[in-house]
Parts: structure tokens; C-alpha cells; sequence
């Protein structure tokens, strides 16, 4: 069962991982990201490795699914970054 | 007390939010934000804040000081954002 304080940590992690998705669009059609940060993206992919492993210890739904999405639209940015330097 | 867990998701708090700090730095410094999505990051900004809710209500240090210092961080990017689009 999922309840209602879940309910708010689903929503947190629709919106934190779904936010990389107009990033990755973005740098994918306009083939430029000068002003994006390698070092934040290299920064953020580790840290969301890491709460992937806390969601999966403390058992928290949110913190896993949000996780492993992030992971991988982080990783598309982070080639993309290396592409368009 | 602090145990194995917590010290993991402290440590992906840390990752995860000092990133950010590269991204300030850059778009502060060459005045230019061209590359980052506006949108990635009012939503981010939005999702960080139930995030902040999620982990007072579960209890969870890492989650609380984590997104308490990200929201901040992610609220200049969007000033920067707005001043240098």
C-alpha cells in the first residue's frame, strides 16, 4: 500500500527526475551546452548512485524509482555535454 | 546517532547538492545560461521542495538538509537564469 506521505515523495521524484527531460531536449535539438556545468553533472550522477543505494536500504519507493531514471537522463546529458563541448 | 545507512544518503545529500555549486559558479562568472533549461529547473525547484516535505515527514536527516540547501542553490540558478537568458 502506498500512503499519503508517499503519495508526496512519488510527486517529489515525478518532478526532480521528470525536470531533466526539457534539459536533455534542449541540448539534444540546439547540439549546444557551453553553459551547462560537466562538473555539477559528474557531481549529480555520483550523488544519485549513492541515494539509490540509501532508497534501497531504507526501502523508500520514491527515493528508488527517482533514482534510477535520473541516473540515466543525468548519463544522456553528461554525453551530450561531452559531444557539444 | 548516525548509523551506516544514513552516513550513505549524508553523503549522496552532499553530491548531489554541492553540484550545483559548479553550475552557480559558471553561469555567475561568464554571465551566460543560454544552454540551461528554464523549465528543468522551476520543476526541479518545485520537486526539491516536496522533497523537503517527503523527508520531514519520514524523518530523514539526509533528505531535509539536502534539499533545504538545493532549493537554494537551484532558486539563484533560476535568478541567473531569468538575468542572463
Amino acid at each position: 500500500m502506498i500512503d499519503q506521505i508517499e503519495i508526496i515523495g512519488l510527486a517529489a521524484a515525478v518532478l526532480t527526475t521528470a525536470s531533466f527531460v526539457p534539459q536533455v531536449y534542449k541540448a539534444w535539438t540546439q547540439k549546444a551546452t557551453k553553459d551547462i556545468s560537466l562538473t555539477m553533472y559528474l557531481s549529480f550522477f555520483m550523488g544519485v548512485i549513492l541515494w539509490l543505494i540509501y532508497g534501497i536500504q531504507i526501502g523508500s519507493l520514491s527515493i528508488i524509482l527517482a533514482n534510477s531514471v535520473t541516473a540515466l537522463l543525468v548519463l544522456i546529458v553528461i554525453l551530450l555535454k561531452l559531444k557539444y563541448k
